[in-house]
């Protein structure tokens, strides 16, 4: 048996550690653009930061996968064609044939690029792949004044690591508050926090980049920011190339169609991570929300189900979490305003605590929104300030668990002074939902 | 309608304001022995440390009960008897009788003193209550060699105390490990920690404290300390005289037996906290695991319920947390040890992780050793390191919401590069355990 994986990414070394682990005699080739495999996009920041290291966006070497898990893994080889039972790959300056049994797609996302005049000047990027740290920390490190387009998790991070570069950052964001997936109220806390360190544009559409060959100004609908760098973080799309031209069937959400067990519409045909779609835990709808501990556990799914085993991945609830400077912000589930769309009769309680009894030193500020419907059962939460990861990874196993706020009020969570409060804010917030 | 409530603890406290909210027009008295209410014993190791105040260990003060919650609060006053409808307290000099509707029972319980020859002597303390903290860190500063009798949680928080302020501190434990509900090799750890800074003895036995008026040495089946300060953290016991003198039924555990609503055996009197026992959420059996957030919400239940509302506690899972210097450690639910005791077929597995992805600096250790049962069940999870506190609530939601590990595996857990890694030890070690 041969088992073909399209990108080396998370999902699709995770998928091929599973293969050779359940069946060794199996052939498994792994496809990657890059030379990176099991890359680590979300550090690709803290690279341009100075606190991380561009060759580090790597958990494990090529070497390891080849020689450890015995995964044949090429990289610099493109899939360029599929078709049934075959992939075509351009490597080392040829085109080569390879044939396959089973099939994963794994190539992740792309970086979406905003349809505008002058997007294809020299300084203007995306951030994309963690082959390409290094050369964004260079352009950022002999840039003087830099635009970031867009204010959703990756620009955020980005802002932080130019910001404690000293350097100017313009952050212009179309919609009216930063990271569009928290509630409006939450978010003001990220933007007073963001507004102390960068130049924070809402409400601003980017019209246009100008410049000769490098880019020079960003054009808004409003105003009109000298530059020397742009970079462009306004979401990603699926890589969905290789999936179309094998047929397979396309999500309502535009990525690649998978059932519980990572199975394409198309026979021996898988696909897992940020290129496929997944099911909300919550809505039960099928979703599209590209990141890194899913696409890990889809690969995980895909790799035992390739190799003839039977599990099944049962969503995800979009948990989020990142920090700018010290204000750590988290979400998981649904917020008030995508349980309202989701048509949900909301009960929302927000509340400010601190992080230590009032007697014990060192107690900083959190703010904990959650959201349940009417019969008390939690949606999801949002949290920013300090031990954000703690709460939102609790609610995460709440919701998934189908917690009412009773359930919630009633956890047996841990206390001791020199670290949690007494009433922990999960806690306070299920007693002021009520039950 | 008169409700009296015995003891101004945690429990009381949070009955009496329940009671107050939801009935206003109804008469609360609450009797405390001390001039502190809604204290804080957890804080008194911090008190000796000299990073808290003594005066600071009660989260609210007694003019904020009497004003703000119409809470007649009686410090100095202490129920000497009870009986059918009425108790008698001595107060200012004198003894009054004082009748009720319904009696809470919230006098939380004592400390056990060993019964060995010169336990009276001077310098042979316990740990009570916070009123005594500030006496405690006096006899504390001046000290020169002081002894601990007891290696469980309150035992090794004073070990960091004393520790701390550069005095010498043995620590003598009659059992083989420190903190006795741990399993052998996550104790160890902290074994291996609290023997770098304090003189730790384990299998050893008191025999005796020698001295003229003072203590001045501890006698033990293997050796003897000088000291001129020996703290007995020997454990407690729950404080049942004023249930025994109304009938109320004592528990197989030696608390009272209350049901899930906090009733006691006989009509109209409650009982909640300390001096009260519940049920464990995984086995089902009634237990006496005297915490201060269990205290709180039993309270809360009691007041709920006595002010004429219907809520049940649902139990506990002995949730613990502490931390020794740079070390946390931090349990919930069963123990391998106690697990098997129960006589669960168990699964156990002990990973050692990093609290951050290897690229983003600041990574720390932490193990955490997870216990199953056959089928998969988390029973309990045990850690000890670096944001303990974090993995131990997240098993103590998972716990409660009777969690397999192929749900652990699943659970949609935050991940930043700054502030967690990919796969948090929570997931690995669900995957070490197989599903």
């Amino acid at each position: 048996m041969r088992v073909v994986v399209v990108g080396g990414g998370a999902a699709g070394m995770t998928a091929a550690s599973r293969i050779k682990a359940t069946k060794p005699d199996w052939e498994v080739i792994v496809f990657e653009e890059t030379n990176f495999v099991s890359h680590a996009p979300c550090g690709i920041p803290y690279v341009v930061e100075g606190v991380s290291r561009a060759d580090h966006l790597m958990y494990y070497p090529v070497e390891f996968f080849r020689k450890e898990r015995n995964i044949d893994v090429r990289i610099n080889s493109k899939v360029v064609e599929a078709g049934e039972g075959y992939v075509r790959v351009r490597e080392n300056g040829n085109e080569n044939k390879y044939e396959w049994d089973r099939l994963l797609i794994a190539n992740g996302a792309l970086p979406k690029v905003p349809k505008v005049e002058g997007a294809e000047l020299e300084n203007v990027v995306t951030i994309r792949h963690p082959a390409f740290a290094g050369k964004l920390k260079k352009m950022v490190d002999e840039a003087k004044r830099i635009v970031i387009v867009g204010a959703g998790y990756l620009g955020v991070e980005m802002a932080e690591a130019i910001a404690s570069l000293g350097k100017t950052a313009t952050v212009i964001e179309f919609l009216d508050q930063p990271l569009p997936n928290l509630d409006r109220e939450i978010a003001e806390l990220v933007k007073v926090e963001m507004s102390k360190r960068v130049d924070l544009r809402l409400n601003e559409a980017v019209k246009a980049f100008e410049g000769k060959e490098k880019v020079e100004r960003v054009i808004t609908d409003k105003s009109s920011y000298e530059c020397d760098l742009a970079i462009v973080a306004t979401g990603v799309r699926p890589n969905v190339e290789i999936a179309k031209m094998l047929g397979c069937k396309i999500g309502e959400t535009g990525a690649i169609w998978v059932d519980e067990k990572m199975r394409t519409s198309v026979e021996n045909v898988f696909a897992a991570g940020d290129c496929a779609e997944t099911k909300h835990m919550v809505t039960g709808k099928r979703v599209w929300i590209p990141l890194a501990p899913p696409a890990n556990k889809m690969g995980y799914v895909a790799g035992v189900n390739i190799a003839g085993g039977d599990l099944e991945f049962p969503g995800v609830l979009g948990t989020q979490l990142t920090k700018f400077f010290e204000l750590e912000i988290g979400s998981t589930g649904l917020s008030e305003k995508a349980a309202k769309a989701e048509g949900f009769e909301v009960k929302a309680t927000t509340i400010k605590a601190r992080t230590r009894v009032h007697y014990y030193p060192g107690g900083r500020d959190i703010t904990l929104k959650v959201v349940a419907d009417k019969e008390g059962r939690i949606l999801g939460a949002q949290a920013v300030g300090s031990e954000v990861a703690m709460r939102i990874n609790v609610f995460a196993a709440m919701i998934q668990a189908k917690f009412k706020a009773r359930d919630v009020f009633f956890s047996d969570l841990a206390y001791a002074p020199p670290l949690t409060p007494i009433w922990d804010p999960i806690i306070v917030s299920a007693r002021t939902l009520r039950f």
